[in-house]
């Protein structure tokens, strides 16, 4: 534990079914230009009402990963 | 967006399936008053444990609405 | 428990006494308008020292009430 | 000053101009609907950058007015 | 209503599932050894990605029981 | 004081009378329990309003306590 | 109310009997050294338990007065 | 920089003109009595509509200045 | 709306004539190096006296911006 | 990871040499009656200027510990 | 402690040592012009990193002072 | 200073041996991939119980560092 160095980001991202898919959309996408994603904190949980396309969440996570050596 | 004017309300409601279903619960109910719902932000997700019910999901909301002209 | 809503407001009131005359007079008015007030949270307590009449305790009080059906 | 009662509401407008724009539009359109406003206080000033049309400067206000008798 | 005392705690808890899921589990663990388990708040909701086991929700709540007599 | 050493517990109660009232009615049921009780801070102030018995202010205090040898 | 310019000062002060004794006697003591007093906010609320004299209420102010020209 | 201390104060200040002007007026009517102002924080930013005057833009200002040797 | 990925970032700038001024460059800036800047919070508003340059505004905003697929 | 379950608990305690020592000195007497503590989080870091004795640092934590089986 | 009155005040100051030696020559400065210095609380911890002299510890400090009769 | 523009980052670093120290290896650690780094602010200190290892003492430190032209 003693060399563990972590940098944090904040992504936003939104789902139509449920906050934990909004969750997981955004940490899909995170990894996709991140590696060593290691965990999350849910700073805000909003959303919208579309007219048309009905309910979406919207979560903003704070996420940690390990910096490479 | 130059002129669009939102009205911000906050409302209560709870489910004893999931936060999602007392959010949708909490904006059904806000939308008989409220026209035009825009968006929400969950403010606090608290719960009470019913001695015979069970469980009760309880999602306070901040509702933004747009005013019309 | 199950399909109970609730809408909160703020509102601001005075009293020369105390803090409880104060929540009092503010849930005193608050019921001219609004029906079912079930419970308040005290926001901010605050004062004013009129130069003449003395001491003014203000209380700014998050309300809920519920909505009827 | 003993028997003012003051009510809070939110409201949410934007300005390209400025942030005081945007703090006038508000008031003035809360007025429309609220007499007697009496105070207001910035609560977020956010904006967005719309592709074609520039900067939005966004506020959103807790804007307080007395109760009539 | 007059004579309820209540005591407030902090618990965390997992689930690879749902933040529902790691909600029932909290309060199913901590009635173990408290009794008359009343309300809970979710204080935060933060997750964890295992490099084999995927993604953890872990919420932690703040857990209201009744004082017995 | 170089050795004393405090544990900190919230506890929630409530009086008809005074939110005074309330505070010394949870500090005596919490020394109940606990000994040593030594100060502790006002974390929120609520209330109800029972449609029969009136007004119930309900304050949470979080509590300090100091660690017997 | 063009050209009120304000300084805030925190002060703390206790009292044996209840709060408002608390924000008297700071009021009080502030007002010899501070001319022109206007307002208060009450950051925070406490006390001790003293052994032998029983129960202190503890209120750290905000106050504003009015500068001179 | 390894000997500079400052001390913080907080004043409150209005402007009929613009958020802006509340700032200057502040910072210029404290640096009558408070040398070496080095730097300020916006605290918040509040307003009052008067019946006749129109609208005051008020700020509170955390200020830092250098203390002397 | 259902796959747009956010990114935040903090950013801090200066303007010697007003507030607004202080968030454009720091757009501007941010526009450099960002692409699809969507939104921005203000998070601060501080400010500096310069003893010969006079007064700075700084804000430090935290800037969403729309990641690419 | 999956079904770990902790327990928070807060607690006060100080030392005339460092924070440090006084994290430590707490860490080391909530293990008396503790099993299993694994973080802290401080919550304020406080200290106290004895006439005498000269100065003391005071940490309160937050101390989180594995509930066992 | 039933006639003791505190005023808090706001101090900061650096240090190319530590985070205790940033403390205690903000409370060595500061009773210079206060006596009576009885506690503070760190506020905020920060630094700054100089090209040439390394890394400095600043903290705030709000330090509380028994008034004198 | 007019046109100093700064991006802040978040970083989490930890220390076997002083919250000074886990600042510096953040710090170090940052510096490798980020040149002008300008200034830090703590914004969490934490820990963790090694049961083998010890303690360890961790910092999230926000840091600013300057853009380069």
């Amino acid at each position: 534990m003693s060399d563990r160095v972590y940098k944090l980001s904040e992504i936003v991202n939104t789902s139509t079914e449920s906050i934990e898919k909004a969750i997981q959309a955004a940490l899909d996408r995170a990894s996709d230009s991140i590696r060593n994603l290691r965990w999350f904190e849910v700073v805000t949980t909003r959303g919208y009402i579309h007219p048309e396309h009905g309910l979406y969440y919207q979560v903003t996570l704070k996420v940690g990963f390990q910096l490479e050596d």
